[in-house]
């Protein structure tokens, strides 16, 4: 089929009646369908069963370091889910801290012992006049409501398919003392499945930044969850680049099992250089007297290695996969040379990014939910909620069943269809 | 016996020559003794082991508001869980936010909160020049840690028998606006296992704090921590008795599970007015997606009910009261009618509150240290570690097994023995 931007104002007008008595009907069967959360299904969720049955009653509770972990004691995590988290996030055991039951909270403390003590000894952020940080775009909503809440000046930095657009990011970072951090989903990025380039990430480990309290803030929410067995996006350890160009305290990594085993009921973690967890730790110690160590053992014992991980990871793909391709085949088959939309097919992780024409994400979004169809808010890929082309939409095909999926992804394509045409009839 | 002042110069030294025999001889059995932490004993521990078993693969793990425990949602805590610690906290059911696995973390939680947002819209605490607290002493050293971490001045008010002594605790809330909260053990006190009375516990209500943003930090920890089934103490419930006097958002009220089910695995929870909830749920949206769903249901299927819960406590008095007992009757038999310290008999908790002459508590828990006994830290009832009496010594009964603490009770008093006769000597 032609561009919509080729059709004349009388056949897009056709199209549109055509395309409404599509949408009546649709409308009509009253679902009620969710496309707006990156959440595991229940299928998923199926996966990680047998976890509950890892530690019972007759089960020894004692974890490797001899710690009867029922009890209070070990601050930072016992010896082998260190090991496991370890592994998964690429770094030396030593190199981790076990947190909670998940890295946002992880990320937020991280932000809020900035605010109050500074970074490994620099002035408390919130004695400075002005803390800012970059943000590419699109990006993850929960991480700019964490800077948001804390007064942090946010700025955009575009996203490019090889990462942050690494120009701005090192002229930025280099010249303004007041930007402390960039968040940074570096694997399957969310929205939009990209993965660091090598250049990217060799960049990011060459930064000289202005502020000594600098810190990239890794969030590799994705990093195992591969889509595809055959197509595997890679990424370069960013900690170990960091330590060979000198910086190692650069960087923080953050993870966490929630998309592994459940959501909310897993652990998280950070990795970072000794510097910084001898820092960390300080705080740690005036906080808690140690999270959770039975959740910790169960889910070392549950996984037993990382390979252990990888092969679940794998079952959970299986599930995945034909989500995204049922997606993806529809948005292709439906808007593929319509120039109305474009999109990324990602290798991974929890999303696709649609960029409708401009100024149409909030009414396409706004007309899938007439339909019965909530998706993620318009502009929550961006700082405050603002999307200033009024184009990024985010897609989570994860939580809905494949048939439901399917209606939701009709819903979808007819929505853009129907307000991309009245944006072109409007300009006419 | 005499009291020891009585005695002459040569009576004491007689008998420091004989004590001393009798302490070179215990410290030859090289024995590794720990009554520093309140720590639940191993046999205590064994005591939720059925807990393990509430939640298999088999098992339905949908909560009564009809939410899939293992998926994300639900910010505040689920239902069944809500009840369970309303009732433990003698509170409605909406006046309760769940958190993760210990009260000290949401207490961490509460003050850093205040540093940076201040209190349902008051002046951050980090903008103003002086933030202070009140410390009833002795008292729970991981409170003090909080806010000196923070940088907040803390003063202390001596403990009576009926609580804080109320008299300065007014004068000062009343007429100081830097002053912004209290921290109190309100049951069964660490270390002196008091419970205020009902007087003081109205006059918290009635106070008019200069601040607005002042609050009660209430952390009632062994709230239903008896030791004696015909001898309880009984607390009146302070949320109602502050809402009855105008003020419901003058109290938050803190508690867990740690030493009912397992220490570091267990619920940790906030009870305060809908507006101070309000307040703090607009923090926890930014912090985290939720807390640990599943935990919170082995809970409240574990216990059922409130009533489960306290029978589950009986279990746990069992073991404890004859620890207690060990140690109290040591106490008085070996150190009654000397002269040289007095302690309180609780009935709950987990402390025993020894106070030895001035000048001698380091010395004494140094002395059991030789032997191979570990103390808590002479000071670390305190503020900021300093005891201007040196004179506090936390006895923490639980964790050792009973015949570990008849061994660990005579290396204390022969410690206390010897290091207050050096004292009476020296002043000869």
């Amino acid at each position: 089929m032609a561009a919509y931007k080729d059709l004349s104002k009388k056949e897009l007008s056709a199209l549109k009646a055509d395309l409404e008595k599509e949408f009546k009907k649709v409308k009509a069967k009253g679902m009620k369908l969710d496309m707006s959360r990156g959440k595991p299904s229940t299928e998923q969720l199926n996966l990680s069963m047998e976890m509950m049955d890892v530690l019972t009653s007759k089960s020894d509770l004692v974890c490797e370091e001899g710690v009867d972990c029922r009890n209070y004691g070990v601050l930072d995590g016992i010896k082998e889910a260190k090991q496991l988290l370890a592994d998964m996030m690429e770094v030396p055991k030593d190199n981790i801290v076990i947190f909670g039951n998940s890295s946002l909270n992880v990320m937020y403390d991280t932000i809020a012992r900035s605010m109050t003590h500074g970074v490994m000894g620099s002035t408390p952020w919130s004695k400075l006049d002005k803390v800012k940080f970059l943000c590419p775009v699109p990006g993850y909503d929960r991480h700019f409501a964490i800077t948001e809440y804390f007064g942090i000046e946010m700025i955009n930095v575009p996203m490019t398919p090889t990462g942050p657009d690494m120009d701005i990011v090192e002229k930025l970072v280099c010249s303004d003392p007041a930007i402390k951090g960039i968040w940074c989903v570096p694997k399957y990025s969310n929205p939009q499945g990209i993965t660091y380039s090598d250049e990217t990430v060799h960049r990011f480990a060459k930064l000289k930044p202005a502020a000594e309290d600098f810190r990239i803030y890794w969030d590799n929410a994705y990093g195992i969850h591969h889509l595809y067995e055959d197509k595997h996006d890679y990424l370069i350890e960013i900690f170990m680049e960091c330590k060979r160009e000198g910086h190692p305290d650069m960087v923080y990594k953050f993870a966490s099992t929630s998309k592994i085993s459940f959501p909310g009921s897993g652990i998280g973690a950070i990795a970072a250089s000794d510097a910084n967890l001898a820092d960390i730790r300080k705080q740690m110690r005036i906080q808690t007297i140690g999270h959770d160590k039975l959740n910790q053992l169960r889910h070392a014992r549950y996984f037993g290695d990382i390979h252990g991980m990888v092969k679940h990871m794998r079952r959970h793909a299986d599930i995945m996969r034909p989500k995204f391709d049922t997606v993806l085949q529809t948005l292709e088959t439906e808007l593929g040379g319509l120039e109305i939309g474009s999109w990324l097919a990602p290798r991974g992780g929890y999303f696709i990014s649609f960029d409708a024409m401009e100024g149409c994400a909030k009414a396409i979004v706004a007309k899938a939910k007439e339909a019965g169809l909530v998706m993620t808010d318009a502009g929550a890929t961006f700082p405050y909620g603002k999307d200033p082309r009024d184009s990024n939409i985010r897609i989570a095909p994860s939580y809905p069943t494949l048939e439901e999926l399917k209606e939701a992804a009709k819903i979808f394509v007819l929505s853009v269809k129907l307000v991309s045409i009245d944006k072109l009839l409007e300009n006419m």
